[in-house]
């Protein structure tokens, strides 16, 4: 079975040849480092993600967490994994120096995060999970509560969550009831319960913190009286003894997939006696966990570009030595049959796999850029980095989470029957990739995210700063040799039905009102998405097409080869997939809406 | 939690509005039967399945087939379901009563087939696989074959399989190796070795006879010298006692799903003491499988569709209990929360699930009939019908099989985070709707058969005869109301696309070859998949349409508009799809044929 879940030389072409992360450095907050520091931050993240992570993919899997006598307990390889985490820096790898973190740009993050995704999902959850936390803290927390939680959490000792959802409040965050009630002290007593918390608790770690949402007696109703706390496992009494915080598991789900992760239920409070800190203003935890939420849905993305890599790479090491049938030009039986990878059809269902994993982690790469460019710089570019990451948060989360049940769904069928059994890798893919279109927001959520607030945020700018970037790539593109001019027209023509498309949805919006103009939402998504993997493959297009032509050795030019062999696939098979999508699009039909659920009925 | 699985009023509908299944009693074979009778046997069916197949679902899934000491110990319900099979006349549905069955058409046995694969799809095959194997002794094997074989398997002591795939020949048949050698009484000794054989032993059963594809030493190279055997686990000995007839089970495999259902691998006469038993004649053993074969690829489509419709009950039941969100025109969060039902994004999905489950199971029933007017009529009739259900088989097997996965994902979807746990049904729909693409000639053959075979053979006239069949239908919704007419212009165009896109690829075959003429051939079969369910909509769309005018009862005009929803559905969403398809196989890039192996290396 194949050991390659991922490919190095394909993560360097976007950091560095596509993306020119290096750069960076010339920012203050990036000085300290340089393009060596980078790729030995990349080679320690392979190692541990060899070492560590992909070993127990397979176990993770089956030894499933368990409920016992209260706490959850996990595979033993979760605590070294997160004590590895911390101690090899990599949970505040983008935490500043002064706070114990490296200091590493964001992007440098992904792409280790991309590696660690891809060896084992449920194992990279843990520390990922942490460190988001632990950086909430930093961003909103006072100077008390970041001294007394963010170091435990960097270091691994602590488990980080995000304790969101609850029964009635799913997708409906307004309607959280976890309440917070004042007491004499300053802090806060928690009381509600909690569903679908990740590692919301687990024998690997000394505590658990919880950034947990929750409703400041007397706050107003909806999402303008949701306040963020803290609330740990364990408390500290008055004499500093760790002592509980009156938080009971009470149950772990059962999961189709991503089994290696706990996901609990938490009942908080029943005794009375759990203490929650606040974090910042009382009334401002949605604003707080959307920073974190919008870290967290590039991070889905990541797992999700992750997970179909791995897949695509032990379907490609199947196909290149699995023979079955012979060429269609020459079926003679008394010859010996060929690899299945020589079968036209087996190559496009590659080449799909490679166009999403690839397209995706461009993508996600491109969002961290411009996350670290919110970081580092100032004035103008600042803002346009920041506009450009608003809008592509949700294609970033859905493209590679849908896309990613279809790539992973094709790593099955390049392995036929053998595909469908535990013997393979393959399935437990499959499985874990499908919960990636629904945390974190669920892919309609996305869509209504999309085109009820980013498409039409600032009067349309981040829109229209989204149109012009791409057509600044087209604009190079036509610069090019012919094949790279016929694409820059394709996606030009692609541009031209978006704007056509959503100029004509905001006139719904306008005459029939949002329920209209929103309905079609997710597949305003897709539409979008497509397009915005297309660009991202049009410059991977041109970098490789020029690269192609000075490169010395053959594996050099077999890779750039690959590369434009993919590209084309791309606008060749996906791109048109956006025509049927414009179509029904720009149907003003309000099929959906006008359909009544009686009509569902037998 | 839901009971219901599939709609029995959709069933009629599909039965006696639509295609007037009540006909064929007017045939002799037939004649014997009437409408009152055919509702029977679906009663029967509904309850058969409702006490003995959906009951044992889950248990099915977690109590996993096992091999001990050399024997499958699988759920021990499914004795009981293969006795009830037997005793009931199910297994014999379709067999004259000649020969001990009850001589129903296939269009009423599908019906009970796609109840029964709704319930609970690995429990059904047991009977399923009997069945077909029984049938194919019955058109192929000798009197005394049929005498010894047909009446222990009819009556569900005796299971059936379908032996073909060995471990170096999956979708390549030609390279099958278990041979067979004459010996002196005029049977075969049989040796080699079988994977991937569904319910290739049990304990349920007494005896397990396998229809296995062999090579009589000497025989031809290739698909020319392969031939038919029974090859029964235990054969009479001279006194006509049972005995081991040298076949051992080597592996149950464990899969993703389709859990309750043992694959198993078989060593077969290591002793050098396996007796097989001729079926027909020698080198003939291809051209009868694929009697049972093309019967196979149809009942494959049918549990596809089984599958989706459980999957879309669960997701339709949640979504009207489950309250989330509100109207996006009314957020006040004081107001309570709405059934996720109400919501736009919601009823796409389930619109969607409803298009493929009910368009899917229309295009099945419509096959099942052409294989009755085959069975029951002569001349031009009979062969009018063969045609017709050539060109169609590989869709029938393949768009349920396809959007079964979409479908079994959207049900998730629908049900969210609880969508991905165990605790509700859908997760195990979404694993068992995996195996389709891949069991009885994976989707990339299907494309292979339809493009490189059915739509040329007997100088297209297969394909003829399905344009003009499907126009026949555009011909007279244009004859209905505005919005009719304007669909039967939309498959018009469509139609017109398909011919457009066929002759090209049969101008690429002249100039280029097979090779790039058959290249695309998966995306030709999704292309032609999503008109011929367009055509079976369209048939919907115009019988609901009248049937809406008269309709008395509130609950019926419910019905008819949901009809009409989902036909609207159905060409508002899913036939625009084809454009881009139509688009990709308009090009001529060669594009597969030219990525070469080596550039997926790196």
């Amino acid at each position: 079975m194949t050991e390659k879940f991922f490919s190095e030389r394909n993560l360097k072409f976007l950091l560095y040849e596509v993306l020119d992360t290096e750069s960076l450095t010339r920012l203050p907050v990036f000085s300290q480092h340089n393009r060596k520091m980078f790729d030995m931050v990349i080679d320690a993240g392979i190692r541990l993600a060899k070492e560590l992570f992909k070993p127990c993919l397979e176990e993770m899997d089956k030894q499933l967490p368990e409920l016992k006598d209260g706490r959850v307990r996990v595979h033993p390889w979760v605590g070294r994994i997160l004590k590895e985490a911390g101690d090899g820096g990599w949970i505040g790898l983008r935490f500043p120096e002064a706070e114990g973190g490296e200091q590493l740009p964001n992007t440098i993050g992904s792409a280790c995060d991309f590696i660690f995704t891809a060896a084992n999902y449920s194992a990279s959850v843990y520390s990922h999970l942490t460190s988001g936390a632990a950086h909430l803290i930093l961003s909103f927390g006072s100077r008390s509560l970041i001294d007394a939680y963010v170091p435990n959490m960097l270091s691994g000792r602590w488990q980080g969550t995000m304790a969101l959802t609850e029964p009635q409040a799913g997708s409906s965050l307004s309607d959280i009831t976890t309440t917070a009630i004042p007491a004499d002290d300053g802090d806060y007593t928690i009381r509600g319960q909690k569903i679908f918390i990740s590692a919301g608790d687990h024998d690997g770690a000394e505590n658990v913190v919880h950034l947990m949402l929750a409703r400041i007696e007397g706050a107003p109703a909806g999402t303008k009286g949701i306040s963020l706390f803290v609330v740990p496992r364990l408390r500290p009494d008055d004499s500093g003894k760790s002592v509980s915080n009156d938080i009971t598991v009470t149950q772990v789900y059962h999961k189709l997939g991503y089994r290696g992760a706990p996901i609990t239920e938490l009942s908080i409070g029943e005794k009375e006696d759990c203490r929650g800190y606040l974090v910042g203003e009382a009334h401002k935890g949605l604003k707080y966990m959307f920073q974190m939420m919008n870290e967290a849905r590039v991070g889905v993305g990541v797992g999700a570009a992750g997970i179909a890599s791995a897949a695509y790479y032990a379907a490609l090491d199947y196909a290149g030595s699995r023979t079955q049938g012979r060429p269609i030009t020459s079926k003679n039986p008394a010859k010996p049959q060929i690899p299945i990878i020589e079968h036209a059809d087996v190559k496009r269902m590659l080449l799909f796999q490679r166009a999403v994993v690839e397209g995706s982690l461009a993508l996600l790469l491109q969002c961290s850029l411009y996350s670290d460019y919110i970081h580092a710089e100032a004035g103008e570019e600042k803002e346009a980095a920041n506009l450009m990451l608003e809008i592509l948060t949700p294609v970033a989360k859905t493209y590679p989470s849908e896309m990613g049940i279809l790539s992973t769904s094709q790593s099955i069928q390049c392995l036929g029957g053998y595909g469908y059994c535990e013997d393979f890798p393959v399935e437990q893919y499959f499985r874990d990739a499908r919960i990636h279109p629904i945390h974190e927001g669920t892919t309609g959520i996305q869509g209504m995210d999309l085109l009820g607030r980013k498409v039409i945020m600032a009067d349309g700018k981040a829109f229209q700063l989204y149109l012009k970037t791409i057509r600044e790539t087209v604009r190079e593109a036509s610069e090019g040799p012919e094949f790279l001019k016929a694409y820059a027209d394709q996606l030009e023509t692609a541009l031209t039905s978006l704007e056509t498309v959503t100029f004509n949805l905001i006139g719904v919006a306008q005459s029939k009102g949002p329920a209209a103009y929103l309905a079609d939402a997710t597949l305003y998504l897709e539409f979008f998405g497509i397009m915005t993997v297309a660009w991202q493959w049009l410059k991977q297009g041109i970098i490789a097409e020029k690269a192609l032509q000075s490169a010395k050795s053959k594996r050099e030019k077999n890779f750039y080869q690959g590369k434009i062999y993919t590209f084309k696939y791309f606008f060749e098979y996906e791109l048109p997939k956006a025509e049927g999508l414009g179509r029904r699009l720009s149907s003003t039909d309000n099929l959906t809406l006008e359909m009544e659920s009686v009509f569902f009925n037998d």
